[in-house]
């Protein structure tokens, strides 16, 4: 491979990045910045694509594109999840086209190749005699599962510090027993704006008045660090107090690790975890905040357990109640748009129609990602003009600040060694 | 801002333009020039994008994208006509969605940052107290009502000439009161082809046999330079001469101005404005040359004007006629597409389906804008062949050549301009 | 012109490519690969991409896109086949717009410049005096009947080689009487590839299991090399020995010329021409292998004559029946996608629904382009994943092999030239 190259001005608007303040445009609309977040983000980042209840059995697979990556997860017939390029290593087929399915083996649709769940070529027709099958297994990806969430990693040396990460969030979500739960639906909504849009829409609740469905069951507080809760929000500061005086006693009664970590920034695996109050009946994303699904997550003994909100960088965030569970995963699709992949996680047991409805379920999600999807849109529009200057970020935004100041630290990284490596 | 450069071909071409020939391909399709052209003409010329009669109360605006570069056009609680970036101080989003409205304050949808109609920032959330609403109000555009047309200028110094170029074709459009005018229609049209080949289209009628509504008014030997009429139209200039000297009568009569100034090469604010005569009943475009609307503009005692034609470089033209006015303005938005907005008036208390019949009134320049479109996408797609080579202009399309010439004049400016800048 | 300049990374990739082996990625997804493709391919070597058949009269004419060039066919007054670049020698309109039709002369649509079918500038309106019509006559193209089949050259300097190609394929073709056939349909398959994938597809039968249409006749060996048919294809390879005896003996019969030529590589015009069993009744593309049509092409005793097999590179092939014959022309539109022309030929004197049934006719071809437009698909999906590498070809693809090491010996050749023009 040839040095990737980057020019002067994407250099210079890294280095004069303003802390406190939004991203220059360039950042949001220019292919060779895309390029560059491709190359420092997603192909070095562990990246959360999937959740092991998507693919329960051996042979059970799921395809996801990162950036130019088409990327198959699959359950090996020894049970374990492996990660594969969905490419064939004859003339290079795309290997699977599903987003989901099952198979035996791996058949490439073009000659028949044909490759075991672990990768392994084990079949190429018309082949002389010395055609060495054992050069030509799937190249592999780094896969791992945490707490039933399923992450990857396209470097060939990811990230050291992710293991201490996983270490510390999954006694969060052990409880939940989301490996084993049933996938009620999944979504894939594609929004017209940049990638970094899409998270930073999602670090801050300074336009949660856009949320109505949302807005019934969050406190108005949301987001907000204590000393910058503004004098109307106090009553409902004073119930959420309350709410979580609660939660904590149903905490420490059940085993529950509730302690807020949050590392935004200043290390590469940027991550934050934290269980939350929900307002009015405090179970479940519903209008009247009571349970959307009769069974429980991890049969635990009572739906009010508000919200377990975990985010981890580069593109993901998580929701986990007592009766459900929501992933989100933010894949880059091109400068200006992003897939955002939703999936419902309930009990194993539990029946639609019987145990929850879907639509009750899906409902304020649904409603709140469609929602942020105009608002990004919106953004990406405004921030293509080139009159767009980068305005300042208000206290309740600090996490927008936070993943902003982790992205251009991880792009310095990027840039630094590709000056090591000129010649 | 980085310095912007430009390619040694892009400058040869620049440099070798032939007069009299039309312009080499990479003019029309390549991506470098088009930045070019934005550069060097969109963000530095007055450009005509609304009409006063559009936004007759406070509050009311329109929206229009200059290339990437998305404009508010609203009058103010003064009652002045404004231009804003349509971009939020805030994190850049974009802050009116619709082509058009009316609104109290400019709200923000994202974070409901709250701007006044003169732009100042009145109300920003959450922020804390240190926080100097002075210094994010919305950036502004210049922007100037001549006659009842409105033209922004993106530049931070408007080209010095406009002014003088005001006064001289005020007088001619201030007799039919364009500015209370009501708006009886807008269409937005996109043309598949170059900004370049819009204009062009509309400086000759050497095409005009593919406009057979139109024609019908026009004077078969409009466009052509006296010397240049060939020997089968005499006729047709006999008959033209004997309404042009009525017309004059006319015109003398009723004090309106109708020297023929013609300035399209050789300044910054190149322009052609003059009154001329129409076909048959010669009151307006219709089959039978009669007026579409009964309310005469400005209330003259007359429909039988014949029509005042205006063009202006680089982006627009009229027709002013004794019934109803009708204003073109052509906006890039790629290499090979231009939308041309088209907006018609008549008198402000014409009642349509009484005074006036749409269908009727927009009928002859809806076809022959269509017919135009048709021409611009085949023109692009001919210069787009490597093959093509400028072919020489006939006397009759010598408007074409002065927009050619003033237009390769405003890229010799940029190109000494960047040159100065260079280290 | 300004030179043209290839980046290192381009040249590295030619210089580096491994005989054996598909090629890189870029080759199929870089716009500067495509760049290059068209210089060094679409616009120096003989292209197929009509029949004489297609415009039988003086006055018929076909239009094609060859890369950015359109490009007219026609056939002149004097009956001879003509070629031009359909740009209007005035402003450059695209002179003809419709896949096809008949006129008399050509008139452009703009300005009614009006050209005769020799390309010769016959009449422009408005012109002053001096105006030389000789220096303003359509750019002609090189153009070259062979059997029947249209042939066009977009170089100054054709390949010198093509001219004994043509007059060692043509005795193969003439005995089938293609250019006084009767075209019995016509259809354009845009394919999501790159040319090159189309190509590959085509010159390999290791992927025919994907056409179970075609497979009825096709014997099961096709594309093998005699010494690498597998054994369980060996009943299959006795009963295609006796076809082929059979057919031997008909060739001699009726005079057919039916040696192999495979001069795939190491040549400018790579090129391959066989006649060929088929399975079941030997005769035609149809569910049983009887004839399709009544009348027989060349009005040869007997449908019972296999398929004349006919690729040239670089972006044709040819299959010609005793009763029909179909042409396949691949026409580059992107980096990643093309165009398949194919076209239907049968007896003049052959009428639909009393000598043939359309539906019939088209069946397997249609079918088959389905099936390989997807498969070629999958490929460029697959090859865009920067986790690409390029695999080993089985023997049984040596042509695809020959048709890359022709293929970057052109490109080789391309970059030596470029290097000599440096400065
Ligand atoms: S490309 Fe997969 S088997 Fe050939
Ligand atoms: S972007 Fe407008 S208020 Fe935040
Ligand atoms: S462009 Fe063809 S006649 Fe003018
Ligand atoms: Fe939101
Ligand atoms: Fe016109
Ligand atoms: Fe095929």
């Amino acid at each position: 491979m040839s040095i990737v190259t980057t020019s002067d001005s994407t250099q210079d608007a890294v280095a004069r990045r303003a802390v406190g303040h939004s991203l220059e445009g360039p950042f949001y609309t220019d292919r060779e910045f895309y390029a560059l977040d491709l190359a420092a983000i997603f192909t070095r980042q562990w990246l959360f694509v999937a959740v092991d209840a998507e693919i329960p059995w051996p042979g059970d697979y799921t395809t996801v594109d990162i950036g130019p990556y088409p990327v198959i997860v699959l359950r090996d017939d020894e049970g374990n999840p492996r990660a594969f390029h969905n490419v064939c290593r004859h003339r290079g087929a795309r290997l699977l086209e599903d987003r989901s399915g099952s198979v035996g083996n791996l058949v490439c649709g073009y000659h028949k190749w044909t490759y075991g769940t672990d990768g392994a070529l084990r079949y190429a027709p018309s082949q002389p005699g010395d055609f060495d099958r054992g050069c030509f297994g799937l190249k592999a990806v780094h896969v791992r599962s945490v707490g039933g969430l399923l992450f990857v990693c396209l470097a060939d040396d990811p990230p050291a510090d992710f293991g201490e990460v996983a270490a510390r969030i999954e006694p969060y979500l052990l409880p939940h027993r989301l490996r084993g739960a049933k996938v009620a639906a999944r979504t894939d909504l594609v929004e017209d704006g940049n990638w970094k849009l899409v998270m930073e829409n999602n670090r801050e609740c300074y336009h949660c008045d856009g949320h109505p469905e949302l807005l019934r069951t969050f406190f108005p507080t949301y987001g907000y660090a204590e000393e910058d809760i503004p004098a109307p929000l106090r009553p409902a500061h004073e119930r959420y107090l309350r709410t979580d005086a609660e939660l904590r006693a149903t905490y420490e009664r059940l085993g529950l690790p509730y302690a807020l970590i949050e590392e935004l920034d200043g290390r590469t695996t940027g991550f934050r975890i934290q269980r939350d109050a929900l307002d009015l009946a405090g179970e479940s994303f519903t209008p009247d905040g009571t349970a959307a699904c009769r069974r429980l997550l991890g049969d635990l003994p009572t739906p009010r357990l508000g919200h377990l909100a975990l985010h981890l960088h580069p593109n993901s965030w998580f929701h986990v109640l007592g009766d459900h569970a929501i992933t989100f995963s933010a894949l880059p699709l091109a400068p200006d748009r992003t897939l955002l992949r939703t999936t419902w996680l309930v009990h194993p047991d539990a029946e639609e129609g019987v145990d929850y409805d879907r639509d009750t379920l899906l409902k304020v999600w649904t409603a709140t990602n469609e929602q942020d999807a105009r608002l990004v849109a919106r953004a990406q529009r405004g921030v293509s003009s080139p009159a767009y200057v980068p305005g300042p970020y208000a206290p309740t935004e600090y996490q927008v600040e936070a993943f902003c100041s982790w992205y251009i630290a991880r792009l310095r990284e990027e840039l630094r060694l590709r000056e090591g490596l000129r010649p």
